[in-house]
């Protein structure tokens, strides 16, 4: 039976191919965390269990995706940023969307007993509405995805930049709203009232003088989310920036000095100098840490993240 | 804290809103299966643990995602196709295939124990090389997925048939190739030697003469896959074909009569009619079959699926 | 001098290639022609001289481009449609669009010193403020363009429909505010105050009232554009709407009876065939015409537009 | 009467815009030039007319669009190059792209007449085929157009050196097959044939030792192509890189040290300065120079075109 007589609706598939030497940011969100939340007791403003189970899937995510070189998630979001001269899938824009979208949410959910149920959540009963920690075929967690095209390493660290100013916003609201409601006793309408049209420095001083909270006590991975990289030995940045990669000319250089990293393109290291690579980032460690990375101090530590060449590794950090 | 300096990183992003009017296929993909199935122990060359797993996942896509008209899947793929009115997410491509992908995802995930533990498998030894049926996570079951759109029913038609000739050559060859391999004793290398340039006929010959399989005797969800769809009481298909939809005229009409579903919008119904249709949506049962869709008559029988309007319960069907 | 070095910026190349079996519009406007029209002394509110370059140019592109069926022009703007199974330059966007835009560029500007200065006007002084109806340098006439796509006939029918129903909004108004401007008396602005609100009843009685202008008796080219489609001879409208291919299923069949037509594919004609209406479509008349094309009417006695299949040629309109 | 009925169809139109921050490139090709050429007895292989015509065309393009900042053309082909934060058209790829193919179509044929007739060319003969050098109807010069985005200076850099070289490499064989045919006596065919294989060293030699052709002798607008920009003073070259903006860092500095540059948007000058740029930039000359724009030396001494921001007006050069 021959399959050529239909095979013509191949023709209708479309490939979106992304820009190359772009970064490529796939950011991946919750679908109905709100109702979810609910359903599975999220503590308010901030559940630690829920946060560390998103770290625990997007770890897994970086360690099975070398081309990721940094990843940074708040909340019930998370972004992958994939190496400029990444060719991975032939930057195919569905391919990349998609087994990001799918890995995670097969490690979030693979997970979730380790991190839910461990933490004393009653047997899930299948179809009810009882609720309890464990899943419920009824109120999964899946997650939606895009990707988005940074064609400068400048509009890569303003992106990052702006989800983590956002981060910060939203934690020192959170923080406040609850403090009022669940301390304070507000109503959520009433809570939300007083909060209309504060600033910054008011949300503070309510936090400390009704509820003795000094906000930058809170815990970093509230206040700063979660930066997931492959550690190397830190490198000093006493040197000239340019020369740890910051304000270097990756792309910047005149024609005479370019080099392929500047072009986007992969360098045509020799195929054993690839291995070793290789080798090198299986051998990092994967860490997740909760710090700045606004200001340059942490981009200026970690040069490998921008060039996407490893590092030197930690020994006591070496998987075995 | 102002956000703004940085918030101009959003006018990088891009929205691809697929074409109106267009049936749309978010077909999904098992990523490296092949290594996967290895793994767990697959059976060769069909596993029914796992094509029952497939079929729960997609059946729960398909009750999800009211949008879904119809599902075929075989293998490790699934098609899932949205009624050509269907305005979901603003018909925003990557918010339709995650939302496929990252559903589908979760419930293969969360059903995998009920299917592959209860059938005797061991408990998942985490990081594990040891295998044993209980997932481990260094070998997550994830899938990657994509959209197309076919402009006309008869694209759509073709699409559909093209699939399950495809299920039916792959399965004709990997029911023979694996009986000269487990039954016959031949090396794979061998097998595939011996199946080189060989039609339908010759293998079902094989089959016959070597083995005495009657390949038709072969289960049909090996044969033809599984068929997802919501099921209303059948229609007779006795009438003209004009009358079950099939050759209708749907966006075929002069301009003096077409309608709203010609144009390919939704039809304005009133709003109490648009939730007496939700609620018997839902109502609904969403069955699986194995029957042949390449030609008419499942169609003639299930016009609901074309018109994307429900047809009537049947009673015993009916959710309590 | 190997060029390889710097050919690998190919790679950032995109080609969009429109959706199979979909109707193809490109619609071209002018640009500035606001300034443009003042600048060669256009007639308010329509210029003859001006609209009949629009046809000879638009005349021009849809005999140089066998794969349009049907264009439509109003004011400034021309719309080509490209029969659903054209694949002309493998149906890519840029390919299509600039090919149009620059062709009708190439006779508008060609064409000018024939309708333009023929009609009395001056010898142009190239860059000078003076005017005349010769080309100046500084004001020279240009399009843009852009493609759509309409997966059905009601589709890109609905597509023509609007146009057209645009133009008699368009011309009803511009008519009417000319008449009260210029014959009137009332400046532009009291004008447009007078007509605020008004419906088309309310115009048609200004007209008719103030300045003795039955509406109906202005020319059709402006009361309802321009058409432009090769002509052969009429079809006879008395029979069944299917078989004038209006309700006609092209696209709408069950799959047992589809057929190349229904697929968006061309036909698999042969040579000899192919050349054959190759050489009926080179000596078909192209013709210009100002009717209706809102109703069936005008479509039912032309079933070529739609079938894209050359009909019968008439003897004394054939091209010696 | 109301539109609204058919407005629906507005919502297929589909905008692609470019991706911001990124260099875009509009490329502009002749349409069947090699019959053209024929047809106008273009003199082989170079024709200064034709050139020129191109180059006037060009520049006409570069004076109405200041947010093109240079232009490269070879042949029958143009490329235009928009700043990385331009914002014209909201970067619609659409009208870019036709706005560059008219704008260009519309000089080239309204000056054909200065360029070819001044020539001593025959009258056109409207349908005719017998030739002449006024422009025919039935050939009339046609472009089609793209546009692709470059990330990088150094991505743009390679695709400018690309087209260059590629004008060296065509120029070099053409010279010398034509010398071949017209000075030699071969058919084209023997000619292709003489120099299949042969590499630079032997064309340079074939034109030397057998038409005592030195090709470097040969004029630059043939070798070297042709180069439009806005011209300023010239900078002098002398001080380090980073000060003229070749090697400069504009999109790759640390975060704390980016500017709207960097980011690519426009930098916020007061509406004074704004009004003072435009009219400088009004008030520079465009020229057409021949020189080689692959090595540092050319973009040295032109920092504007890279940073966008006008120099300083050289005052002779300054136009009444």
């Amino acid at each position: 039976m021959a399959n050529s007589k239909y095979e013509y609706v191949r023709a209708f598939e479309r490939d979106e191919v992304l820009l190359p030497n772009t970064w490529i940011v796939v950011r991946i969100d919750g679908r109905g965390f709100h109702k979810l939340s609910t359903h599975y007791h999220f503590t308010k403003p901030n559940d630690v269990r829920a946060l560390n189970l998103m770290n625990l899937a997007a770890s897994h995510v970086v360690a099975s995706i070398p081309d990721i070189t940094i990843a940074y998630g708040v909340s019930d979001e998370y972004s992958f940023v994939f190496h400029k001269t990444t060719n991975l899938f032939e930057r195919r824009c569905a391919k990349l969307v998609t087994t990001v979208v799918s890995t995670f949410t097969a490690a979030y959910v693979a997970l979730w007993p380790s991190t839910f149920e461990a933490s004393g959540g009653g047997v899930g009963d299948g179809d009810g509405g009882g609720g309890g920690d464990a899943l419920s075929l009824t109120m999964l967690p899946t997650f939606d995805g895009r990707a988005v095209c940074y064609p400068s390493w400048g509009n890569l660290r303003d992106y990052l930049s702006w989800r983590q100013v956002d981060c910060h916003i939203n934690n020192l609201y959170n923080t406040t709203f609850w403090a009022l409601v669940q301390q304070g006793g507000m109503s959520p309408t009433a809570a939300e009232e007083h909060l209309k049209g504060s600033v910054s420095s008011d949300k503070n001083e309510i936090l400390w003088s009704k509820f003795g909270i000094n906000y930058n006590d809170e815990p970093d991975m509230f206040r700063k989310g979660s930066v997931i990289f492959r550690e190397y030995a830190l490198e000093p940045s006493t040197g000239p920036k340019q020369e740890v990669g910051i304000e270097g000319a990756d792309d910047e250089v005149g024609i005479e000095g370019a080099d392929d990293e500047s072009r986007g393109l992969q360098s045509p290291v020799t195929k054993t100098q690839a291995e070793k690579m290789k080798k090198i980032r299986r051998k990092a460690k994967v860490v997740t840490s909760h710090v700045d990375i606004i200001r340059d101090e942490f981009w200026l530590h970690r040069p490998w993240i921008r060039s996407g060449k490893p590092g030197k590794l930690i020994v006591d950090h070496v998987k075995s």
